[in-house]
């Protein structure tokens, strides 16, 4: 089990308290999640249908501004698991620092893993893997760039998994060429993590492989009762990002206040270098609210964004301790 | 795609109707199902914790009266997807006729899969499949004929999928020790097939294997909380096997009042000879109910029991029709 946010079972045992004392902030996940109204029962009961299916589909297609040929998976997650069966074992090279479960996965399956830390080092990888907008320090690639860099790799994989609120970083609308593979997570914008939805694109040939990997069912039913309404609520859409974005700004201001320098973020989490990241996390634990730090980078913190306004005055109490 | 029953879809494109005019009586899937109740906000919002999926694995223990490790999964379809990663490639041999999945993932992974008709059969075999009791004919094995076949093959799965209304058949207790692999399926019984929930039991460093392919969230938060809650309620499992059980009995006289010949089955399902399956699909299908039949079983007609008295009458109409 590798280092994840949202290990709130670990702040409990360390800080104590019960798990709905905390706050947590230290995934990207937003704590205003998309309204879920009623589940029916037939999605509970029933195996999902093809026709359920391509219905999620088509509302992820038109989220995400695309034709192209798309998979539904249980979390973007679900889709790193498989990524090691994709192609024949060879180099994989991940532009870090970034996400731990690329490099975990693949190195487990046997594939010789490496970090580099320019677009140019990952030339001549069989597999290369771009997290866009980075997770966790907010850095943005350019979708030229990106392109370019096509050519000169056996695969390129793109997690946007933050790109929701970012949505000219998106190469979705190029998905569909082969060895480009995007992945797409649906539970950190939506606020539904615990739902497991996540979506692939790509070419024709890489999705059925995907989904003979993921059998027949490959997502629950509420998970596309549920997806398939966030999704094609572009007006909740268009005003989260907004509100994100003015959050964000919300936030570094506190932090800055606090002498925590901003280093990154995207619109559903912001990085600070802030010195004794270990030293902060007690703080704010103190306060019962949960954040990210990093074992690799002793000085960041990672903070997801507040909900309602109750948490943002918990935020602030807990930082004027 | 392999044929399975649920295909609701393929009903409508031949028959006609909305989805909802169906009664699907093509799985054996419960249509009394677990009376789920209110679901947590919290348990769509967050990543599921440590803590919560060791509390499903709990209750699952309880209700599969066994203290072996045992590991949620995105339903036992979600286990047999990990079969071919499990152990080095061989010789797999599956006792059929029975769930056509395992021979197809197996086989896409490329594995020497063949089909036996008898346990002794699968002496040699480097991985044995038997489904106890069997899908689709309800063939019932003896605990101690399980147990003598453990030492002739080098790894021994047996899907219980349909065991919990017959408790008296399962290995459960007996999992953990090297090379017996237990599937579970959860939805079936409970009548929650879209939750996507079911768990493997058996060895320490098989489930950690099969934890490392399935990822940190392998199951949904309402698949944990519903799960938990179901699991946990013994009395609604006794009350459900005991009117299961009365159901079979009722479907069996309709069945045979047609002429219909019981082939076998489990508390879940019937299996008859039907004569022209064909035709007893087609005429049922014309009251909107939908059966299973077998391309390689040209006489076999499966059905599914009925849930309320309202879907009794519409299968009794369907009938003298």
């Amino acid at each position: 089990m590798h280092e994840h946010g949202g290990n709130l079972d670990s702040a409990v045992q360390r800080f104590g308290g019960r798990i709905e004392d905390w706050i947590d902030l230290s995934t990207g996940i937003n704590r205003q999640p998309y309204p879920v109204g009623e589940v029916e029962q037939h999605a509970l009961r029933a195996l999902p249908s093809r026709s359920e299916i391509e219905s999620l589909h088509d509302a992820a297609r038109q989220a995400y501004k695309t034709q192209a040929p798309l998979l539904a998976m249980a979390g973007a997650q679900a889709a790193i698991q498989c990524l090691p069966g994709l192609s024949r074992k060879g180099w994989a090279r991940i532009l870090a620092p970034t996400y731990n479960e690329y490099g975990a996965v693949l190195a487990s399956a046997g594939w010789d893993v490496a970090e580099v830390f320019s677009l140019d080092a990952l030339t001549g990888a069989d597999l290369a893997v771009v997290v866009n907008p980075n997770n966790p320090d907010g850095r943005r690639l350019d979708k030229a760039d990106l392109l370019a860099l096509l050519p000169r790799v056996g695969r390129l994989v793109i997690d946007e998994s933050f790109a929701d609120a970012l949505p000219e970083l998106s190469l979705a609308a190029e998905a569909g060429r082969g060895d480009l593979l995007i992945l797409r997570s649906f539970g950190k914008f939506y606020g539904l993590a615990g739902l497991r939805l996540g979506f692939v694109l790509g070419a024709e040939a890489d999705m059925a492989k995907l989904s003979a990997m993921a059998g027949p069912w490959p997502v629950s039913g509420t998970a596309i009762a549920l997806g398939r309404r966030a999704l094609l609520d572009r007006e909740w859409a268009s005003a989260t990002t907004a509100r994100l974005g003015r959050d964000c700004v919300r936030l570094d201001a506190k932090a800055m206040a606090q002498g925590w320098r901003p280093v990154g973020g995207t619109p559903l989490f912001r990085l600070y270098d802030v010195g004794d990241a270990l030293a902060a996390q007690d703080k704010l634990a103190r306060g019962r609210i949960w954040s990210r730090i990093f074992t690799q980078q002793p000085r960041w913190l990672r903070l997801g964004l507040p909900g309602d306004e109750a948490e943002w005055s918990r935020l602030a109490s807990a930082l004027v301790r």
